[in-house]
């Protein structure tokens, strides 16, 4: 590395000083230096150069309304994860968080305990409960809202995903007296994010592949406690140590119990095999020092 | 930082142990550790991390046949500039490079010694010349191509910038027996970048004009020489200090001297003012171990 190449990002960054926004400023000089650090790293051929910038340009145009294709690399390169992390710092007891993924839809159905979430969705009857709870105190929280959401269990697709299917695989629950929830509900399956646009030529070219393990996904939120999103993943999926989105952590997994036709846990008999799962989920309380 | 966020960098990292290309794997690994360093050295927000998606996205859409805003993007924040300074890093006493810029069009007609490549363009006649020299020797280089382009002296618009105006502003030209070249133009005018789309708005949140100071391109190839892609600046242009690319180096800026009318460098009689400058390009020799 020559002067003139350090010097050149003191240049680059001096001319912030007209910035009216301090963190503006902030965020801007350190995305030059590290971006010029990243330049002079790997001494960035005029061809690679090049290929980046129709890598980025590809990538803004294969967005529309239905697919976000920077938010898939963002995801893919881990940056939405660390971007989650720093911004869900919560207390040790706290239910770990992850991503929020492209396909919440507002205004899913409110439903009763043990309703179902999946009628006429493909996969393996599964029935989801637990408490809500306060972290710190390990109380019962009721009336918690939770949002829950899930692909359904052979294909890997939301409702969303298949053109003309109304909101399916979705509810809103409240938590009862003692923090309790339930709801009725499919196995997922694990499912490959769209790797037919730049992303996915990225992963191939990195040698991964564009798997997201089997999980529901968890939206939990009550006054005084900081809104949780979360997703509860299927112990045994093949793509649990390899998801292509980094979301998995160890305390979001939980292991299906089997059960053989019988008294389900809604009190109904089931003529069907079924899963159960347990999950509580533990709500950092609201407070103003952290974020 | 907890250690968790860390953790997560490696962890995307290790995942490309399966790459097959080890200098792609070698530019992801660099590029994965800067961009994580930097969402944590900024403690980078949901909001902001939203806004950045927003603005690459409407990057590039903003790209089309006519216009390349992701390139424009790593021009203004000094990555263009920074990627030709590590890729042709001449030994001392060639003449210093600088961007290529986007107006450059193959095929500029060939002419003959003192041709006016500007014919009908606005501006004030001025009349380039020096010589081709090498810069290991200082002995000339005769029969060296020069492909020079510029925009108008009024304006600041190139010919591909009007539509409808056929091929102006562009000459290719051979450098003679002593490495003489000599060519007519007219005194180039600072203009803006485009900055109606999001690098205009970058800029403005930086607090930066879009200006680039008044200058002439070159592109000077010879046998047994590295190309040469450079600019001769106008001295006394008042964005010299302040270029909107950075592509300013002292050693390119000359001085143009005043001439009363009378004869001229071509060896006519010019009836109007005009002005001269006179600029040596001196070639680095080919070789294989440096770029």
């Amino acid at each position: 590395m020559t002067e003139t190449e350090q010097a050149l990002t003191d240049q680059v960054i001096a001319r912030l000083d007209g910035a009216q926004d301090a963190r503006y400023r902030r965020v801007m000089t350190s995305l030059i230096s590290h971006l010029h650090d990243f330049v002079r790293d790997v001494e960035l051929t005029e061809e690679e150069w090049f290929s980046a910038i129709q890598f980025l340009t590809r990538t803004g145009q294969t967005c529309s309304d239905l697919r976000q294709e920077f938010i898939l690399l963002s995801d893919t390169l881990g940056v939405s994860m660390l971007v989650d992390a720093i911004n869900h710092r919560y207390p040790a007891g706290a239910t770990e968080t992850t991503v929020f993924g492209p396909f919440h839809r507002p205004g899913a159905p409110a439903m009763k305990v043990w309703s179902d979430i999946a009628v006429g969705t493909k996969g393996q009857l599964l029935f989801m409960s637990g408490q809500v709870l306060d972290a710190s105190t390990g109380l019962p929280v009721a009336g918690a809202m939770l949002d829950i959401w899930q692909a359904d269990g052979e294909d890997g697709l939301y409702d969303v995903q298949r053109p003309g299917v109304p909101m399916l695989g979705r509810g809103v629950f409240r938590s009862g007296d003692v923090g309790h929830y339930g709801l009725r509900a499919i196995k997922p399956t694990h499912y490959p994010i769209p790797s037919d646009g730049p992303v996915g030529e990225m992963l191939r070219k990195m040698g991964r592949h564009p798997y997201r393990p089997a999980h529901i996904h968890a939206m939990v939120s009550a006054p005084g406690y900081k809104t949780l999103i979360t997703h509860v993943f299927m112990d045994g999926d093949p793509y649990l140590g390899s998801d292509a989105v980094f979301g998995v952590k160890d305390s979001l997994i939980v292991k299906p119990k089997s059960h053989a036709p019988g008294l389900a846990p809604d009190g109904t008999h089931s003529a069907q095999e079924f899963l159960t799962i347990d999950f509580d989920f533990r709500l950092a309380p609201a407070s103003n020092d952290t974020p």
